[in-house]
């Protein structure tokens, strides 16, 4: 029986603010990536997402961001890796502590938004953020999009990573995702993307690089916590997969391969 | 032989803006307290402060503070005391990675400026913070006036706590500092300072409360690292109390009375 | 035929996090107060909100808080009068800058959460926001409780006045507002809490102090954009007013009493 | 005789940290381009920098930057031209109403650090930051790099503009700063850069593109204040220009070609 991954970003309210179905989606996914306090979340949201996930069984996982708050860690920006380096050590840390005061410990580390898209592309971006994971735990999982650099930045670091792929997003024929400014980048139709993520978690994502396609096999598939209707699509997903002879369970401690 | 310890609040540099003579104190000091980015420091800032106290010898304390840097901690606020809690914890934990990093341990907590000050009186905000330091750890020393509420709250939640007193500045009858806006508040001669120092290691804090007055011990002096002349005035009572007797070493984790 | 004003704090969205609805709300108000920035809204939102005002013909007005974004301004501070001078006319300068591009000028400075409520009773404080109010233009409106320090600091200073009732909370008998997490503070009832504006309207705020009672009359009703069924609630408020004589239109630049 | 402005970035303290001698250069000055608040500068450093401008007759100007105040507007950022025309129009008018306090007027924009280098080279990131100046006055001069896109899109918003250069700075044969980490690019010595300065008001700056050389005057030389010795080497410069014929002036407001 395979085994695949439902993972999705939480704890992105901060004080007043509310975004994101947390208490709704919770219960289809098995990993949450729970903010920072950075690009989102604060320590009194942490402190709650965390609550939640150990009340779920959910397993958690720090999601660090660029430290900005107005442009929810989605706009680009330039650090040197050494900046990087500390800012996510400091926010899995930080993350860490809630974990532990309820009895439970931080399993992987998925960065957010641009720091995640630029990480993807840029090695020295995606070598600081396996350092920082490394030095935070030789046992704690890197997640980056399948066929990235950060994938590559964590084997090298010596880390186990999981391999992330979108059932409601087009991708690109070299593996990156297409950006939400084109047409056809979104699947909206829940139905549509619980296929693509069954196919996805199937087949692996398609990336064609240099004349010759490779299939990457898929360990995560992410929701979204923050579209309409966000519980209702996390469970056809997870039904799509169950029916058809997958087992949900956060990505195991093993490099691929072993 | 009597034992003493001398702290110093470090890491309260942000980004470009430098403050403090770091390099220059570390050495006389026995204990840093590293702020935690809330009220001052900055990831980075907290990477180089908890490696400089490594190179030191010196025992590592996390300085949480309210997120107010605009201000530096030391305007009052009014959360709740949950809020607190939450804040400390975070704060705490984020520099622990650090620490841990570097095979080092966070060993105390000590609040910062308006956190502290309110905290010696108000037994909600003392109990959230000591509530929150022995979430991170039953291992942790929570530092506070001696003789204050946080003290207090210290002891009732289990944890070995370290009573401090300051060379610098004159007290109030009922044990607490004199605000820094009246005469005679701080003071600024070196000498008088370091004999002030000796005495408040020998004698402890005077405290009148209701007609009848008590010594209170004293476990830890702190010397300010952003006074002009921060270093010579440190070694200066660190030679002080040396010359008579003292050793300087961190608090030890017993209760007071063990 | 008397005139009244309702007004309503608008532009608290924060970069990707919305809050209150202010499209639907506005058309029912005659007066927006638009965050500056420091306890929520960003330049993004201010510029957005200053449009929606002006579009529908709404008097503008700022909404300076303390820079606590994360508490929502709503975490008392204790900052100096200077500090609080200097950061009231840094908001409402910022503002203006969007209202003059459109055409449009600052007419009121209604402070926010924390600071209104503390200037109502703190003399030093509204006279640092009243000089804030002065120095930004003699000709700009200051909106407070009805009774409060803050009218009289407004007076002191020259300004117009608003004075300002709130149908959906209960008054204490000294004319404060009774505390949000005391039993009845709040009017859920939406045809109460009209039936309320409109008495407030005609017979003032009951104010008694020293054991004789005044009627403070009031030039302003606050409605809230963020409780569910705003729109309708103001709708129904602006409906009570108008059936019984009410003529809606923003607060005169005339001194009381002149 | 010809004249020349020397200009310098000021009030880039923030809370308790202190950043720069704006005391001792601003005398030797002739604009003083004042930090905003996002990437440094509090209100109230705000208006004790305009209060000393104000003082010493000095012109005044807004110097916005990114919101990035860990990283002192030095990071790149990817932001919308929408984001950026709002977040210049924000802080611009902040300092207006600081300026108009003290009876004087924001006379020219600046951008700070990376906003300023990334508009060197982009048209739609000059283009927004023109916008927002011209919406502020038509009457506010915009200051950029000599022969940059920020002055071409001043020109094509109808502002007057003044183009910069930097005496202690080295050049690229594009007309480009050398960037900081490659070698030679600051001029250490302050007689040399004096040297330089006065050059480069003569000569204007000298850019290489597509196989020709084109020489573009230069209205402004900036200082830095942060620097040691800044005051002697503002000094210094000063009294090279004026040695040799040039008077000190803000730069004008009359279009280049008038």
């Amino acid at each position: 029986m395979r085994t695949i991954d439902i993972n999705c970003d939480m704890g992105e309210s901060f004080g007043a603010y509310r975004l994101g179905e947390d208490e709704a989606v919770m219960p289809f996914t098995t990993s949450a990536n729970i903010a920072g306090g950075f690009h989102a979340g604060d320590p009194a949201v942490m402190q709650a997402t965390v609550r939640l996930a150990v009340k779920h069984g959910v397993s958690i996982g720090a999601h660090p961001g660029y430290p900005d708050l107005q442009g929810f860690g989605r706009r680009e920006m330039r650090l040197a890796p050494k900046e990087v380096e500390a800012l996510v050590l400091y926010q899995v840390s930080a993350l860490a502590g809630f974990a532990r005061a309820e009895g439970a410990e931080v399993s992987h580390v998925k960065p957010h938004g641009a720091l995640y898209n630029q990480a993807a592309r840029d090695a020295a971006l995606a070598g600081a953020i396996a350092r920082a994971a490394r030095r935070f735990s030789r046992e704690v999982i890197l997640v980056g999009l399948a066929g990235s650099r950060l994938i590559e930045a964590g084997l090298e670091a010596g880390l186990g990573v999981a391999r992330e792929a979108f059932p409601d997003r087009a991708y690109e024929s070299d593996g990156s995702l297409r950006r939400r400014d084109l047409p056809g980048a979104v699947i909206d139709d829940p139905m549509e993307a619980a296929a693509n993520g069954l196919r996805l978690a199937r087949e692996g994502v398609s990336i064609s690089r240099d004349g010759s396609t490779e299939r990457i096999p898929v360990d995560t598939l992410c929701v979204h916590g923050d579209t309409p209707g966000a519980a209702s699509r996390a469970a056809q997903l997870r039904r799509a997969l169950e029916d058809n002879g997958f087992s949900l369970r956060p990505p195991e401690l093993t490099l691929p391969g072993e």
